[in-house]
């Protein structure tokens, strides 16, 4: 068999496509169920896991989580303490969530009363989890503070994709040299209808703001 | 052509293998200019960047830096505005350095006086950068206490790989609940030979060990 450039693409296109495929079906199957989701991206330890418990406490059954993990069940296992629906993806070594991982734990997150919200934490990376469609009704993009100013045209992928981003560890803006309106700037000029929301988890600053965002979406789509 | 997994094996492989055999000449003009290479690999805004410019401000022309990012010259311009002897490589896309990357600007990097010690800066990904040799002389993971203290085994690929544990931003530890303990025990769980370093370059706590560490490694390779 020949390994020429041309060979890799004809390979390669077909498996994006399969996750593309898959996504449409996972859509088609959130949409059935009326539930509205988003793919939550950011990097490790930004704050994924502490605003999924936040937004548990306030929605209770109307919020399901899927939670993707290279390895572990910590973060469903926490979830659950919490009292939130979730259902854990070990992606064995893989670097993001692909649909076909969503797919494969649809039925069980939805279960017999699907939630009105699904979050689907994706594998914490800034990277790769851009490039592959979940099937959700929007991307999401968390950056906390203690990460840097300087990382919306780092990676800007992410950023461009994201209907919302959501600036977390708040808190800790005094004690840093963080600039807000830097990454809100660049953020614009990647992604003009990008929304920002400013949130802690240790405070509760913004999460007022963001829940209601997250809930209007869910109600729009109920009514479209 | 048929596309079984028997396929797909044969053909990742030898892409794989091409930077393993790129990696090993990079090791190989390592050697012959008596550079010692790190390959320093963690989550974005874990402080890479910032530990680098304390280690050029310490080192001065004993360092040099090969500094990896997704998008953007910035990280290679702060750098040299400290003094630091630094070449960019911007991966246009791609969420981890290669071999090939490295190859491509080692003459610049090394130059006529090559520098004791070559740290290079991979992309922000605490996942795909474990996949991908580089010709270093070893890994050396980094994480700072604001990501949390549960990231050894949610990422233990590059946990298991690297020879040194970076515990950045330790000047937080009295704000956080962060448990120094758990990440050396688990890091020692998945490799018992990996060092811990604890340090802030902020207030150049732990830096004096950290330097005389990588020096020493320095040393030992000029005399093996």
């Amino acid at each position: 068999m020949s390994r020429t450039s041309r060979d890799q693409v004809s390979i390669d296109q077909p498996v994006l496509s399969k996750n593309d495929r898959i996504a449409a079906e996972v859509r088609k199957r959130l949409d059935a169920a009326g539930a509205y989701a988003v793919n939550l991206i950011s990097s490790p330890g930004s704050g994924k896991t502490t605003l999924l418990e936040v937004l548990g406490r306030r929605l209770g059954d109307r919020l399901a989580v899927v939670v993707g993990d290279v390895q572990t069940r910590r973060d469903a296992e926490r979830l659950s303490e919490a009292g939130v629906r979730a259902v854990q993806v070990e992606t064995g070594g893989a670097c993001h969530l692909s649909a076909k991982n969503v797919a494969d734990v649809l039925d069980e997150v939805l279960g017999d009363r699907p939630p009105e919200l699904l979050m689907i934490e994706n594998v914490g990376n800034l990277v790769c989890p851009a490039s592959f469609k979940l099937g959700a009704h929007m991307k999401a993009a968390m950056l906390s503070l203690p990460e840097g100013d300087d990382k919306v045209l780092k990676y800007p992928s992410i950023f461009r994709q994201s209907r919302v981003l959501v600036l977390s560890k708040i808190d800790l803006l005094p004690h840093m040299d963080f600039n807000v309106d830097r990454v809100v700037r660049e953020c614009a000029s990647l992604n003009e209808g990008c929304q920002t929301f400013c949130v802690s988890a240790r405070t509760g600053e913004g999460m007022d703001a963001l829940c209601a965002f997250l809930l209007e979406r869910c109600a729009e789509r109920a009514t479209a």
